[in-house]
């Protein structure tokens, strides 16, 4: 009886041993895998970030007047409340009109290799100036976002001394590079994936390591992998399989309209998945709500991999582990319009 | 000489000892017809509010999926950094519709005696009521507004812990509460007119005294009195000379809409004209942009009064004192949505 008891605690001993091994392992490959986001980005392609124009940029990113009609800033569409996104289908725009494709979540947006879902604009401050002078965006031109923010004396001010090199300081690439700079402060951090990155093994739940562990056998890393699990390169969609017309209107050939090579066809930036759990509707055609249907469409036709339910809820789990500490945002106080400003205009 | 002199000396001494006693004169006068803006709310009608009401109010505040669409919030139309209000002849709202009237600041609406141009609202909360169900403002229903935050458990909590009283704690009244109790949080204290009622003489400058001085000498401060400077009686907009149908057009018959009553016919609630710099364009028709002409159309208009030019530009040196402090607002990061929560509806 002691014998066999000696023997069964032995046993316990191995398995728990063994499972250690698993979870260094896991965490292990995770490691080779991801990087933590870190508490602040300092710098970009080696230029560091000003804090003046990141206050400038701030006052920007919430300024209305940016648009035609007064009515949308850049928080409209990149609600900093929301996940850094609008969690519709698809932006509403000037005129009541709806963006071609789903917004992405202006959040860690630093991190990814280029912007948009096509990669065309190659950073942040490049990134800003579409919606400006997107007919259903913003609806505006540079001409009159330039004239609008030169009426306002503190906007002139802060242009100057955020940009004293600047013979002319307030220009479409000034106005630009301020909200770029600024959005390198809207970054999530502490996450609980990040905290086991940095190896709080407790960081995660069992059943988020299950998924983690799922995420990474089912070779779903392949497309989403590095400090924003996703965003670092370009993949057809529909690798495997092709989706729904639904999911994948044959009109938006993503890549192909920037690069007009054959190969980029249906070709797009692999989703950055920070924060996944807070930005429905998916997919660039924001088409699907639920994220356990995602992850199974995205097993489908990327892998051909048809994940049980057992599998995309325990992937679901992980992905909820990405969701960071939400940044902190005072509300700006816009400087006044003068008589000089442009006054709104509905079309 | 030295007598000349003397006498000289004694005839400044008596000027300047007049121009005290003017100063006092002006100062008790103001004291009688307005009062300072108070450093807090503590509470309304007697009753105190409350501090859960207010955080949960602070985020439905914010939160778009108030409105059908899932893109207007309360903020939209009263944006906290641009002085309570939009800045916009009249709101944009569902469809890309436009509001009927000119949308009123929110900061310190907590004073007016009722809400709306036309005060058909007792209060804050019967106030937020409107714009949801308004079908060109948010265009929802309170059943779907109500079935919207009841599908996200944090909300549900936070409602439950803010009305514990309550049987079913989210209803249409209960979101109006909490907005109502959050907005007693929008005021803006410490205007320099607010340090000059409070005894600080110098807090005006001289230009701005000399237009107070008009402002109560040509009887603006028949209707623009009280502690908004205005916000506390209706009047007839036209009281001695019609405007002109831009201005005041025939469709609108302003409080004869509520009472239903001859003698309001085209009466409206005088407006506040707290923080009155930062919210152009003016009157219900938001069709003037310049305050030097409002101030010229009121005095024409309201008082039978051809001001000067000197004279309605000492008022808009005195109406920029009313400028306050403007509130410190974080921006709230929102509960997310649930495979419950209705999809957000474009039509």
């Amino acid at each position: 009886m002691r014998l066999l008891f000696a023997l069964s605690a032995g046993g316990i001993l191995l398995a728990v041993s063994g499972l250690a091994c698993a979870e260094d392992d896991l965490l292990t490959k995770a490691k080779a895998l991801f990087q933590p986001i870190p508490e602040k980005v300092a710098e970009v392609s080696g230029k560091k970030i000003d804090e003046k124009q990141v206050a400038l940029g701030h006052k920007l990113f919430f300024d209305p007047r940016l648009s035609k009609s007064h009515v949308f800033s850049c928080n409209s569409c990149h609600n900093v409340g929301t996940g850094g996104a609008d969690n519709l289908p698809f932006s509403c725009g000037h005129g009541w009109e709806n963006g071609a494709r789903n917004s992405p979540t202006v959040f860690n947006a630093v991190f990814n290799v280029a912007q948009f879902w096509d990669g065309r604009a190659a950073d942040l401050a490049t990134q800003a100036r579409g919606p400006i002078e997107n007919p259903v965006e913003m609806g505006n031109t540079a001409e009159n976002a330039v004239r609008t923010l030169k009426s306002i004396p503190q906007y002139v001010e802060e242009f100057k001394e955020s940009f004293p090199k600047e013979k002319d300081s307030i220009t479409l690439d000034t106005i630009t590079q301020a909200i770029g700079a600024y959005e390198t402060r809207l970054i999530t951090p502490d996450a609980p994936f990040d905290k086991y990155l940095r190896g709080d093994q407790n960081a995660l739940t069992v059943r988020q390591k299950e998924g983690l562990k799922t995420f990474m056998d089912a070779n779903c890393v392949m497309c989403h992998n590095g400090i924003n699990v996703g965003g670092q390169a370009y993949f057809p969609f529909g690798l495997r399989k092709k989706p729904e017309a639904d999911l994948l209107p044959a009109g938006d050939e993503g890549r192909f309209e920037v690069t007009k090579t054959d190969t980029d066809e249906y070709v797009f930036r692999a989703a950055p998945l920070r924060n996944v759990a807070l930005t429905a509707p998916y997919f660039h055609s924001g088409q699907v709500w639920n994220l356990q249907q995602t992850v199974s469409i995205m097993g489908d036709t990327q892998l051909a991999k048809t994940l049980t339910d057992k599998e995309s809820a325990a992937i679901v789990e992980f992905l909820g582990s990405l969701t960071g500490r939400q940044p902190e945002v005072e509300y700006p106080i816009l400087p006044p319009s003068t008589k000089d400003t442009p006054n709104p205009i509905f079309d």
